[in-house]
């Protein structure tokens, strides 16, 4: 049979909306909800979200563990876009087609809401009522902590700061990516992957496999999207496109040019398909046609 | 035998100050690592840790928990300074008798910086190879978190912005505290409650006496705060004076005069000792002490 990929998106993004537009309801008060709601909902492709929710299902684990960190892993991403797009960093004002946070509500409350959706993501991973054991709660914060802060996309963020006007050689570009975009994309599987909690000597391997395909997939993310901002259009995008570009800002295109990026980007499905083949799941399509989605995407 | 609270302190602040640059030097790269340290070392009353050290004390818990504990609120408090003197925000150029943090850095180093520390705050609460039962991270996190985000302080931050100009009635002034200062001081004495994993119902007890004690805590300190912004210099409080007053921001001295706010402040710390007593502990030593020294401070 074939796996309606299709049908599963469709459904899964809709729990996540729900699940997502119930946290912040719950959690924020007004002023502040607003900006944090329009910052996170009505938009963008809910990749980290669908990597989650299909790594879980992999390895059987919780699934109210897993729609909170999916949540979760989009509420930080989420953040990193509100606080990116600010004037001090990229100035940008057009984010999935609509103004950015900073220009529909001011800089304060920008920063506000990002700062909040950060702590919020923390919040949604620690119910104190909830069936989710202490040690999947741990585990999946220190996978999101890890990812999020100077180990991780911070980190990444402030190398592609200081890197600016300046050639990085493509082991550093490689670093930069890995923690500004690839290490929550990889913390996506890896937390979907930790809402199961039976361990033994194979799962080792298979968590091991599952990493190796979150790393190739985050890398990826980030080749295509060097390439998709020269060769696509605003409109498409939903976002200003050739802006690293303008900014003389590193990119795989930049150091390798179009036509190796492109076979760089095809590499790296490669690598991310034959960990998915290591792994031996009989239901593993999901994570594969997220990382076909992923490299193949138009936008 | 009277309780040596000076020697005491000055061990503690070793510990955390050591404690921190380690945390600050094992994770951060080094542009980001050099502004986070700015932000947080040298210099600050380090309230919040010590809150934590003490009430880790009285209930014989866990001392490298506390100790991260400690240092993840203080990476929470400092981050939450280096966005609130953004200019976006209160714009203020002086903190601790130094430079902010964006006058120093700049404010794309400093909103960075600011998101690095709050993510590093969540992840050494979550180690992977100490000796910290899952339990005690998945509540410590728990408990930061709640504290941090829109149901606490970016909450009250929130109430804050959107109050400038316009008057606040006592109980929306209270709660506006509660949640932008008096949240994470309470978090401060919970976490350190937390780090004993022993539970009966007479720790029941105990907690709940403990969280009065830091709820009144928390309440006093911004009563205290206010009081001091008409009432002491720049170069005693280390930072700009009368701000609140010059930016008619809602101050309990503005509410009820400062004759009532000093009464306040006198009858929170009231409250705070008779919660101390209600819980009978032999070594509350400090935890009286920090107390008196916070309603009593002259910056």
């Amino acid at each position: 049979m074939t796996f309606d990929f299709d049908g599963w998106r469709t459904t899964q993004l809709k729990r996540v909306e729900t699940a997502l537009d119930g946290f912040i309801d719950a959690h924020s008060p007004a002023s502040l909800g607003t900006a944090m709601r329009y910052g996170v909902l009505g938009g963008g492709k809910r990749l980290r979200a669908l990597l989650v929710l299909a790594a879980c299902d992999v390895v059987g684990g919780n699934c109210e563990a897993a729609l909170r960190a999916a949540c979760a892993v989009e509420m930080i991403h989420a953040y990193s876009l509100i606080h990116d797009d600010m004037p001090c960093m990229d100035n940008d004002v057009l984010r999935r087609g609509k103004p950015t946070v900073h220009v529909a509500y001011g800089e304060a409350q920008a920063l506000l809401a990002g700062d909040a959706l950060q702590a919020l993501a923390f919040e949604i991973l620690t119910p104190d009522d909830a069936n989710i054991p202490d040690e999947v709660q741990a585990k999946l914060c220190r996978l999101l902590a890890r990812a999020s802060g100077p180990d991780g996309m911070a980190g990444g963020q402030a190398i592609d700061l200081a890197s600016v006007s300046k050639g990085l050689a493509e082991a550093e570009l490689k670093r930069m990516h890995e923690l500004k975009t690839g290490a929550l994309l990889k913390a996506a599987v890896d937390m979907g992957a930790a809402c199961c909690m039976a361990a033994s000597h194979n799962q080792k391997d298979l968590y091991k496999n599952l990493g190796l395909y979150g790393a190739a997939v985050g890398l990826a993310f980030q080749v295509v999207d060097d390439i998709l901002d020269v060769t696509a259009d605003a409109v498409t995008l939903g976002k200003t496109a050739g802006k690293d570009a303008a900014q003389n800002k590193p990119t795989y295109v930049a150091l390798m040019g179009l036509d190796a990026a492109e076979r760089y980007a095809d590499e790296l499905l490669m690598a991310a398909l034959a960990a998915l083949d290591a792994c031996c799941l009989p239901n593993d399509a999901a994570l594969r046609a997220l990382a076909i989605q992923l490299v193949k995407r138009q936008s």
